[in-house]
C-alpha cells in the first residue's frame, strides 16, 4: 500500500516514517518545490501540481492509498477542496470543519473539562491582557496582544485594514494566560485502544522570541509567526493532568464528532505558576513540533523500544489496522 | 532483583532504565496516580499508598530490593519518614540531611573550591542584585529577585505572610549572578571509578520564561516555578572546569560525608560572560532535567555505545556492582 | 589511517565519530587539558603541546593522517601557524583567509544571492539598529548593539580602549535584523555530490539569554558570548530556501575559492516575521552547534538510517573517498 501526503509542514517526517514501516511513499507537491523534495531518498513517487485544484485531482488518483493530512492541509488547499478528497484519509475528516472554526474548537475543549482561557465576545468586555487571534493555521501571523479594550479595537482596525481578516467575527479574543507555553502532543490509537504522549515542544516564534535579545529601550512590536520548534519535557507531576485532558478530549470527540479523534493531536497550552494547564487551542492532526522527534522523543521511548516519530507512528497504526482488517477504523 | 522508586519526578525514566537492564520494576505510588502509571508497560509492580506513612511501610516491605531516591523524595515524604526507610537505598543516604540544609549544601560546594555566589547572612548587608530562596525542593515556588535591602525585606515579609516559610533563618539570600543558567549533570561510578557527564539542561520556569513574550510595558511579577526542562550543550572549552568541579565535589563528599556521593548529581550553575562557572546549588540525586535524555544525551554517547539514560545508568551500576559482589559500595 | 584534530570546540564529537567509522584517533592537546581528554575511551593517541608552535609541529608529525579543522583552529593557532600545517587537511584550506576577513566573508554570501544585513562602512551612515562585531571567532565577546550613530561611536571607543581590537577597520557594522536566530548546518559531499542539512541550532549566549529572567527595571548591559547551544527545527516550508542558499554558496565557493567548500558549513541566520532568511555570517567548518547531535539530528536521520553526527559524517566522507581513491578530492 502507498501512503500519500501533501508537501510541507511535516511531510518529510510522515514519509520517512512510512518508509521505515515498509510502505511505498508518495508526495503531492507544488511543481516549484519538487526539486527540494527530490533530495530525499525515502520518497518513491512525485505528483507535482501547478495549482490547488490539480493537487486534489492528483490525490484522488490514488484511491487505494491512504492520504495523511497534516496541520497545513486546510491552510494550503482550503476547506472546500479538502472536502473533495475521495482517497481514504488517515484520521477523522469530520473534525476538519470543527478545527477551522475557533468557537467550535474551544467548545470541544470546554466539553472535555479542559481549562481554557476566558473568551471575550465583545471588545467592550475586555478587562485584562488578551491575545487576539486570526482564523486558520497562518502560523500566528497577525496575532496581537492588547492590554485594554482600546488597544483591542485599534488592533482589530489594523488587521482589517491590512486585509488579514475580512470580518471581525472571524477573530477570537482570548485572555492572555500568564505562564509558559507547552505543546502536549498525543496519539490516540483505536487499534491499541490507548493514548500515547508523543512529545512536548515549544514554538519558536519570530520576532517575539528574538526581541529579548535587544536592549530594553529598543521597542519593537512583537509578532508571533511560528518559524520552528524547540524540544522540552514537563515535570512528571503535571503529566497525569495532561493525560486526563487527552482522555477527556478523545471521549468528547467520540460523542460530538464520531468516530472521534484518530491518531495525532496536540493540546496547545500554557502552564501557570500554580502548575495548572490552560489549553488555548488544539490541533486535530500532526503538528510541526513533532518534526523535532524524527528519531523518537523522550516520551515515545516510554512506549516503544524503537525510534518512533509521529510520522512512523501513523504508518504503524495503518499497518496494524491493515493486519487486523480494521483499516476503516483509522480512516474516513 | 527488583528496583523500586517513588512515583513522580523521574520515576518513569528510572523504571524504564531498570527494565532495559533486565530488572523487575516496582513503583510506590499515590493511589490517585496509580491509573496514570499503569499506562506504561515497563512497570511490573504497583504498591499504592494513601498516605506518606503507608508509603514508607510499602518501601520497607521490599528488603531484598534496591530503592532509587530522586529529587522529590524528601519533598514528598519529609526527612523523618525518609530516615525510616530500611530497604537499601542506591546512593549515599547520609547526604540527605546535607541537601536539606542550604548552609551545609553551600559549604560542601565551597570546600570543593567551586565558585559560588556571595551569600548574605543579613538583609542589611545586601549591596547588589540578590535572589532569595526558600528551603526544600519546591520547584522554585516563592523565590524572588531583589535589587536592594529594602526589596529583600519586603519580599521576606511577603513569603512569611503567605506562610511559605515559618522562619527567616530558613531563607537563603544569594548574589544574583548575571549570566545564563546551565545545569551540569554528572554520575559518579564507584564501580568504574570515574565520573561521567550525563547531560546539560536548562530549566523551563513559569512564569518567568513566558514573560519575555509580553510587550515591555506589561509588567508582571516573575515567578520561578520549574515546569519542565530544555536540552543544551556547553562550549567544549568550559567542560574541563565543570569536570574539575565534579571531581572536587566527589572528593569533598568522600571526606565530609563518607562514603561520599554515589551515582547522579547535578551542579546547578550560571555561566558568566567571562565563561566562569558559578554554582549556586547542587542536587545529590537524579534531577528532573535528565528526563530529556531517555534515549541518551550528547554526553552519554561519549561514554556508551548504547542509549544510556541516567535511570538506566543507575540500573547498570547496580548490575555491575552485583556482578562484582559490591552492592554495598553503591547502596547505603 | 588516523584522524587528528586539535582539542576543544568539537573535538570530542569529531574523534567520537572517527572512532565509530573505524579510524585510529589522535588529539593534539594543550598539556593542561590532557587530563580532561583522557577521560574518553575513543581517543587512541595524545599529542600534548606546551605552546602553539609545538602544536603545529605535532600536527606535522602525522603526514599520513588527515587533520580535521574546526571553528576554533584559527582562533587558537593564528592564521600564520595554520598556514604551516603540512598534514592533509579535511576541507578546503584556501577558505581560511576568506573566513578570517569579515568583508570577504560577506562577499561570498552576497555573490551567492543570499540575503545579508545591510553593512555600514562608516558610523556616520548608521540610520537603524545595528550590531557591531569584532573580528575572529571570539565567541561574540565585545559585540554590541547600537541604536544610533552616536551609540556606535561610543561603543567603538569602548572596545578600542579595552584593547579588544586595534583598528577600527577590523570592526563590522551590520544592520541588526529583527527576527529569531537560526543556524542552518550543512555538509557538502564531493563524493556523494550532494548537500545534506545536518541540523539547526540556536546559540545560548551569556549574558543576553539570561537577562530576560531579570525584572524589567534591572538594567544590565547585554553581552553575546556563546557558552552553548540549544536544538531546534525549522518550519518545513522555509527549508527549500535554506537549501537554495546552501547550493548557491557551494557554487560560489567553487568559482571563487576552488575547489570550493568541502564538508561542513553553517549559514548563521535570522528568520524574520516574513519568514525571510537573512544570513549574517557563515562558518566554513564544523560549528559547535553540531555538538548537540552526537547521536544524529532530526535532519541527519532523513539521510542516514544510522546515528550520524557531523564528526562521524566527516569520517564517513574520508572513508568513502579513500575507498574510491579520491582522498585528494576532500583534502587540501
Amino acid at each position: 500500500m502507498m501512503l500519500v501526503t501533501l508537501a510541507s509542514h511535516s511531510s518529510l517526517q510522515i514519509l520517512h516514517g512510512a518508509k521505515r514501516e515498509g510502505f511505498k511513499t508518495s508526495i503531492v507537491v507544488n511543481k516549484e518545490r519538487e526539486g527540494f523534495y527530490k533530495r530525499f531518498g525515502f520518497i518513491d513517487d512525485f505528483q507535482a501540481y501547478k495549482n490547488e485544484d490539480e493537487a486534489i485531482e492528483l490525490i484522488n488518483r490514488n484511491p487505494d492509498s491512504v492520504f495523511i493530512p497534516h496541520g497545513s492541509l486546510i491552510e494550503y488547499m482550503g476547506m472546500d477542496r479538502v472536502s473533495k478528497i475521495k482517497t481514504p484519509i488517515f484520521g477523522n475528516r469530520k473534525l476538519f470543519p470543527w478545527e477551522s472554526n475557533q468557537s467550535k474548537k474551544m467548545k470541544l475543549l470546554e466539553l472535555s473539562n479542559i481549562k481554557t482561557p476566558i473568551k471575550f465576545e465583545n471588545p467592550e468586555d475586555v478587562d485584562r491582557i488578551v491575545i487576539v487571534k486570526l482564523p486558520g493555521a497562518k502560523g500566528g501571523r497577525g496575532y496581537f496582544i492588547a492590554r485594554s479594550k482600546q488597544e483591542v479595537k485599534e488592533g482589530i482596525k489594523r488587521v482589517l485594514d491590512q486585509g488579514l481578516v475580512k470580518n471581525i467575527d472571524e477573530l477570537i479574543i482570548q485572555e492572555y494566560v500568564i505562564g509558559i507555553p507547552m505543546y502536549f502532543q498525543f496519539f490516540y490509537s483505536p487499534i491499541l485502544k490507548r493514548v500515547e504522549m508523543t512529545g512536548i515542544d515549544i514554538r519558536y516564534e519570530t520576532n517575539v522570541d528574538g526581541l529579548r535579545r535587544l536592549p530594553l529601550d529598543v521597542r519593537v512590536e512583537p509578532t508571533f509567526v511560528v518559524a520552528g520548534n524547540i524540544p522540552a519535557v514537563a515535570r512528571e507531576s503535571i503529566l497525569p493532568k495532561a493525560y486526563d485532558y487527552a482522555e477527556n478530549f478523545i471521549k468528547t470527540t467520540k460523542e460530538m464528532v464520531p468516530p472521534g479523534i484518530i491518531g495525532p493531536f496536540c493540546l496547545e497550552s500554557v502552564v501557570t505558576e500554580n502548575l495548572d494547564i490552560i489549553t488555548f487551542e488544539f490541533s486535530g492532526r500532526i503538528v510541526a513540533g513533532t518534526n523535532l522527534y524524527v528519531d523518537g522523543s523522550p516520551y515515545s521511548w516510554l512506549y516503544w523500544d524503537e525510534p518512533m516519530s509521529v510520522g512512523r507512528r501513523i504508518a504503524r497504526e495503518i499497518k496494524l489496522a491493515t493486519q487486523d482488517g480494521k483499516l476503516d477504523e483509522v480512516t474516513t
